[in-house]
């Protein structure tokens, strides 16, 4: 027989409401008790699912990158047009609905990186693992995008990729503090503008001077 | 008759423990007893310097942000060339002495945002004072080297310096989990070679696309 909730079910909760704890009041800010109070689960069965607090951050930077590429793969490819607008149109939409995952995953790879990336050596790997992959998936992007030529070429698609997230992970962390998402709507802005096109000639001057 | 350290020497001692400490282990994560063990002072030497460990830590950003700019400014403007030059050779400088303190202070902001930033008026008000600082220096760098052609002119220093800081504040948070400047050094070529300077042709190709 079946009772309660699933065991699956409750470990995801767990998860959200964790990445929910260390958002607000990051790592060392949130203590054990405060998450089983906030999941209303005991002790026994939160060290059923995890083996520590460190694992525990861990598998939720796990949970939630899985999470972020479904339902970035998920979103519909519009507009139609090249793979360059297509792609700044899901960023420009992870921004405008900021609780989104991908938008969430950059958050707290960035608050966790600054707070305990360096604590240890499995936080270091979880964090740099994560960012690896979320690199390697645009230097994809931007490699698809130079092929249909909508993106310069005389920097390669990791360089590029390197320079997006860079720029996003700078942006959020003035986001947080802003409580406005313009520094991340300007930097793609200014990005996909600006930086990322292939030149055809030289530059408009937007201030030119004397 | 003047016994001991003198105040002030003692209060600069104390906001450069707390810097360290902040630095290694998160706001959250360093209390008040291991501030005042590692800085051998009594709770009430503390709390006559600082109202609160909020108080403290804003004081460490002031603090920290006066020397960083004395610094800053003190440095030889060498090599002899264009304000571009000289402005990539200092931050490069301050990259290979990783504990230099314009180095640390984007740190220190890097990992104070990320934690705290949103966690009250105070917070907030103190890590955008100390960026918003920065940037109008920074515009200020870029609109020099605008008037003196080394920079491109159809983005106005505004953004130009908006993007230096996003780029450099993302891959700080990169080198703290990697340990390595890499990230940091790769980002000032790429925007020193290939994003500021102005365009006069198309660019040259490095992976042309077939």
């Amino acid at each position: 027989m079946n009772r309660g909730r699933k065991p699956e079910h409750c470990r995801d909760s767990i998860l959200e409401m964790g990445m929910e704890l260390f958002d607000r009041n990051g790592y060392h800010g949130t203590g054990l008790k405060e998450i089983l109070d906030a999941c209303q689960v005991s002790k026994g069965s939160f060290y059923n699912f995890f083996g520590s607090k460190e694992d525990f951050a861990i598998e939720i930077i796990r949970h939630f990158q899985a999470r972020a590429f479904d339902c970035w793969n998920l979103q519909a490819d519009q507009p139609p047009g090249c793979h360059a607008a297509r792609l700044r149109h899901k960023i420009e939409t992870e921004i405008q609905t900021s609780q989104a995952h991908c938008f969430r995953m950059g958050s707290l790879l960035a608050n966790l990186s600054g707070e305990i990336g360096a604590a240890s050596d499995a936080f270091r790997n979880a964090i740099l693992g994560a960012t690896n992959r979320i690199l390697d998936a645009l230097e994809q992007d931007m490699l698809q995008c130079q092929q249909e030529g909508s993106v310069r070429t005389d920097l390669d698609a990791r360089a590029l990729a390197e320079l997006i997230w860079n720029c996003w992970q700078g942006a959020l962390l003035r986001v947080q503090v802003e409580e406005s998402t313009a520094p991340l709507s300007s930097m793609v802005q200014l990005l996909w503008e600006r930086v990322l096109p292939p030149h055809t000639g030289p530059h408009k001057d937007a201030s030119p001077t004397p």
